[in-house]
């Protein structure tokens, strides 16, 4: 860049202090994703404390030419948020943007900056009675404002969708530095194209979210949380429309896990114990929940769905939680087992969904094929079958070395359970996004009307490129590698 | 147009006899909306039989210039499906597209055909056990394609949210004619911006939708439904918390209605009674529903709610419907409103939303204003308070001429309405959309950066502006009349 030094001076005289560094030791710990999957070079990070700075900072930007990377809590899964090698980018963190500006317990809604701490806002919510219905492994570092531009999932999308189901009201700013401003919360209002569904999952290349209006729901005065044994992933489809069927609106979650996973984590944490007496193929964890109006009503309820569940042989054996205590050990076990994973070797992990239909018959269709094309491999899939999503790692052989595989075997075995999951109609980013780690995915097996029209809008919105760019958006077929 | 024959002989060639027509007896009733208030004028009507037929005859109309009318029961609400008096439009009849596609019970999905009309819809969704959670007067004539064109709202959108919560996924063909196909419905898919979203609610402007996937959900089992007598509107918020508190998820619909309503339904409709042997100043209509595994509990539930509101001095009266025909008799009281106050003379709707919250003030603070600047009208609220939208007419003096009155004192009128709800925060299209009917009004009260990027959107994906020219997104400040 040749006005670095000027671009530099000026963004500190804009933002302050406080607002802008380029201290390398300040600048560090942000140049890399939290799992060290992706590192860049930045020529400052940059950390307004109001809209109005994002604003006027990303005029600069603009005027300059200096491409922005946003970032909230450097928690991605898809390298979304590091900036590429090449130095000239500027990290613009949302993280002093946390305040809760209003949370409105009547109609229950809350208006969060975008640097609000997912675990922040559950907490601020359940001081009110209330709660926030959308829950993930990151929440001690995940902001309200990556959430949203990921359009983030987790383990209550069943019942309350996906971070997108729970905006009411955006902020953003813009390509040009102007403010989209939607915060206020209508239930109904058909004024034109919804932008702000737009901007929701375009991962910082549209706009900088920098406040989002979110629904909150009614606490849950009980929940029940059923680990159950199974003898396929088959069983667990059939047991997860028993569940539909019978609880209705109480299911709350349906995760599965292989028994490859249960023996992984009971590995990994040395205090666990599996909840039931013997091993199963399959394992399903069913939760359930009541308002406080039912909450009398939940015992049964769960001892309806599994003996009814019981008596149509869907299930093995199954044990419903007694206390918290053991409902939050159950859902420990299933938050353990990406790190237990981990912590066995190198692994291609793919976040992938096909229609809920299908997901047995690609566990079923797919596992077999990549230990036979590739052996000493072991595939697994676990997660969020009521959703089709499931997290599906490839294990790499005991022989393999770390950091090598991963770049030639490992590659070539994502390429074949990408294929495999468009042929069955599905997605190759279920929840985690596109990043950089997907785009070439993306465009490899991409629908190029979709493309085309990703592309276009892109163009319009950004022309200069200066938002996020080299992620999410596949670069037209004819484009110069850059 | 200069090559109008040319382009009749080649669209026909293209259609058959069966998709083409310029019959002035068959183009003629689709010339005029069904309230008669807009009227156009046509090169012709195309009726294509399938997704590939339109995308060839829009790559027709893109060759020859010809503007593009999408139409599907032409039961909208503002003048979106007519088209402009200029003659040089073609109608885009989707109607003959009304296949059920699919129906999958276990996935509680289906696929429609964009010209499959939305009772034909309830009666597939019923027959299979389940049910399509949107309804609304016109279900007899509006189609799947115009209802999510328009992102349609209804009575069930308190619970299930508006057409675009339904949309699980969507066909359309796009202003080059290329078609965007994103029917398999999968739960989560975060590869890239959610297309559909822009699609959904942008009344033809970005693309035709040709077909869509949609959610069914269970039939309930039962519903119970209350009319309430309440002293004021304010009133009724209060007990719209207190509903919503107490019945959670079985609270299925919320309606209000001021007397004046009442008394002009009952005098239109024969052999209606007032449910309730005293008048009071405003009237409530509550469905609760329970699903088959809860109707039991569904009496208690209801006479819990009354109970515990008339203790609170919530309601004034009430009654809770004691069978099935009851309960469709207090739904046909409602559903009367609006023919009904038609038939009493010339009067302004208007379909506004504003945060549920400051409902009750809105009206308060409007209606006696109105009446005070107004000499003669009468201005009455009614509808969907639990989604913060009613439908706001302003009657006119006695004295008043038809037709000349809307055009002079009826305009004042409405852009007071529309001032009062910006300034409350609100919007002046709801559910009803924006067509030719607001465009103006959107472009004098719209913010401008939204106003903006809806044209940068517009002019990126349809450059030739071929798509429903004239509706929805606002002409740029300095753009020339056309």
């Amino acid at each position: 860049m040749r006005d670095r030094d000027t671009f530099r001076s000026a963004a500190a005289e804009l933002l302050g202090p406080r607002g802008f560094t380029y201290d390398k030791d300040l600048v560090e710990p942000w140049l890399t994703d939290w799992r060290g999957r992706y590192t860049g070079k930045a020529v400052g990070l940059a950390s307004p404390g109001s809209t109005d700075e994002v604003s006027r900072f990303v005029k600069l930007c603009s005027a300059y030419g200096v491409p922005i990377v946003p970032q909230g809590g450097n928690s991605g899964m898809s390298g979304g948020a590091t900036p590429d090698d090449g130095g000239d980018s500027v990290i613009l963190s949302l993280r002093r943007m946390n305040t809760i500006r209003e949370l409105d317990v009547a109609a229950q809604q809350v208006t969060c900056g975008a640097g609000v701490v997912l675990q922040t806002l559950h907490e601020a919510a359940e001081a009110e009675g209330l709660r926030f219905p959308l829950t993930l492994g990151g929440k001690g570092s995940a902001t309200i404002g990556g959430l949203v531009s990921t359009n983030a999932g987790g383990t209550q999308v069943l019942r309350h969708g996906t971070m997108r189901a729970q905006v009411l009201g955006l902020e953003s700013v813009l390509a040009d530095g102007s403010v989209f401003s939607n915060l206020v919360p209508l239930k109904k209002d058909n004024r034109g194209f919804d932008l702000k569904q737009l901007l929701i999952g375009s991962e910082g290349t549209l706009g900088i979210v920098t406040a989002a209006t979110l629904r909150l729901v009614p606490q849950t005065a009980q929940r029940r949380v059923a680990w159950i044994g199974l003898s396929s992933i088959s069983r667990a489809r059939e047991l997860l429309l028993h569940c539909e069927k019978r609880a209705g609106d109480a299911l709350e979650g349906f995760e599965v896990l292989p028994h490859h996973c249960l023996q992984s984590v009971l590995a990994h944490l040395p205090d666990s114990r599996s909840p039931l007496s013997n091993d199963h193929g399959w394992y399903a964890l069913v939760e359930l929940v009541a308002e406080a109006t039912e909450a009398d009503a939940i015992d049964g309820l769960a001892e309806d769905v599994l003996h009814s569940a019981m008596e149509r042989d869907l299930i093995e054996d199954a044990v419903i939680s007694a206390s918290e205590a053991q409902a939050e050990a159950f859902w420990l076990l299933r938050e353990s087992i990406s790190p237990a994973e981990r912590a066995i070797g190198p692994a291609m992990q793919h976040d992938i969904s096909v229609p809920v239909a299908r997901m047995a018959e690609f566990v079923e269709t797919a596992s077999p094929e990549i230990e036979k094309r590739f052996p000493g491999t072991t595939a697994i899939g676990f997660g969020h079958l009521g959703d089709g999503n499931i997290h599906y790692h490839v294990l790499a052989p005991p022989s393999a070395v770390q950091g090598e595989w991963e770049m030639t075997d490992g590659k070539i075995i994502s390429a074949f359970v990408h294929d495999l999951v468009t042929e069955f109609g599905g997605s190759i980013s279920a929840e985690h996004g596109i990043g950089q780690m997907k785009r070439d995915e993306l465009s490899r097996l991409g629908d190029p009307v979709a493309l085309g029209l990703m592309r276009t809008i892109k163009q319009a919105l950004d022309p200069q490129g200066i938002l996020n760019p080299g992620k999410l958006v596949p670069l037209a077929p004819d484009a110069p590698t850059p």
